[in-house]
């Protein structure tokens, strides 16, 4: 991050946006204001956490705090905004899908800028998109969400390949990273306007536990 | 650790504390005696694993296996102590409240003293304190305790912000260290004594799952 | 690893029998086809990555992303395999013996030849062998099964602490780390024909929660 102004501001909203996510998932099990700020939290910036602990590199909100402030203020103004009205579950999807394009391609960019193999660079955008999700609702005592239905790192996997093709055929950093935005952003928002998932792996119970 | 000899007897002393919290939790799930080991283990390191591990420091028990050893004593004397008489709950509460105290200030110490602000010195004391304690629930498969109710990372974060604030004020260190652990520790025995918590964060039920 | 071709093949294989463990877990879950890979990821590379995490060293698959490649191959022919007939279950018990018992003297080795004391040689054969399953559990929303039951890590320390000794005592590397292994697998393979468990702890409910 830090590359160019408008992406570390993207990268904000995201983390505002996935914030929100987490105190919803918490709103609903229950927990208490604390409780719901580490939800939040993780569901924030844990997908990029783990992805600069896998690279080896600095951990990103110890280098830029404003990171955690945006996740304190988004906790602190969600009360007012949930008591002026039910929460409006599409607008959240939407909002939620604006994240997950925007953290799966920074993460991308990251692998992508130490030179790794393209397989990585995937792996990185689905970690860094979906990871936070992932650890929310393990937190929450679920299975994950993004493991069980929805089109959701996949949509992430798609962005991350169209990104780490554009900037191989040369096209510059900011506009690949766009375009690999806009990729992830629209699968999801078929997915989620379609209902569309993938199809579900089922085994028959065989006789062991 | 390692800066002054009763901080790191007082910190073996909360591993052996968190490691039989452990024990007790495997022990209502019915692990098997391994099981229980991996549960104490994670639940006295977890915390302070991770604290390493985002600060890009050494993991302090690789550094001194000494933690793992009294984890492994821990856990051997604990039926023994069990068969004595059923565990008394308000004194394995004290305990783990000492636990706490010496955790979230020695994690609030080593990121102060690598000079990062205050909120990344509270991010540490929570994790520290209460990551352990967070993994050893996940592991048992309940949403974790921490953040469901009761004054507890919350106590943590006071402490932390109380010995912060004293070193900014030239408060000499292991002083500063002492009065965080007994604002950590008093908190969290109020918490306990009046069984105050946090209020919740409910949200109805929306249309969506 | 890398040190030796035949032990590269071993780990590999390793890799593969974990991912499918990891499908098998995931098809039971009902989850879909993407969160099965994730899960047969984790499964199969979850407990060396957190050996290199811990240890500070570069993450092994960021070297060599042929890991990822294996298990993408295994998730694809997983359904072929399965359509074929009902999952025989005992020989997937003895392939997850198998690459329990590559993954922990792997781990065993790398802490090892770091000249790490035994005690931490045993931690990292334990969590290079188990922790993959155990993460796999976690995200599919069960207690561990090697927490629960079954000689599994508890055969994975036996053969590392074998590896270590007879390291000490000067046998050169590829035997030392061939005999650590089949002391994993004999004893696993034990445990599977016998139906053997460790002794389970039991605490009666106490007044608190």
């Amino acid at each position: 991050m830090g590359y160019c102004g408008i992406l570390s501001f993207l990268d904000l909203v995201g983390v505002a946006v996935f914030a929100i996510s987490g105190m919803l998932t918490a709103g609903r099990k229950k927990l208490d204001i604390f409780g719901a700020v580490v939800v939040a939290t993780v569901t924030a910036i844990g997908g990029g956490t783990l992805r600069d602990m896998l690279l080896g590199e600095p951990v990103f909100w110890l280098q830029k705090p404003i990171y955690l402030w945006v996740i304190l203020v988004s906790a602190a103004f969600f009360p007012v905004f949930l008591h002026q009205k039910k929460p409006p579950t599409r607008a959240i999807l939407i909002a939620d899908a604006f994240g997950l394009a925007v953290f799966s391609i920074t993460g991308a960019a990251v692998a992508n800028q130490k030179g790794l193999p393209i397989i990585l660079v995937l792996v990185m955008a689905i970690m860094t998109g979906a990871a936070g999700g992932l650890l929310r609702d393990i937190l929450c005592g679920e299975i994950p969400l993004i493991l069980r239905r929805e089109i959701y790192a996949t949509a992430a996997m798609a962005g991350g390949l169209v990104y780490a093709l554009l900037d191989r055929w040369k096209v510059s950093f900011p506009a690949s990273a766009y375009i690999g935005m806009a990729v992830v952003f629209l699968l999801r928002g078929i997915a989620i306007s379609r209902n569309f998932n993938l199809p579900r792996l089922t085994i028959a119970d065989s006789d062991e536990k």
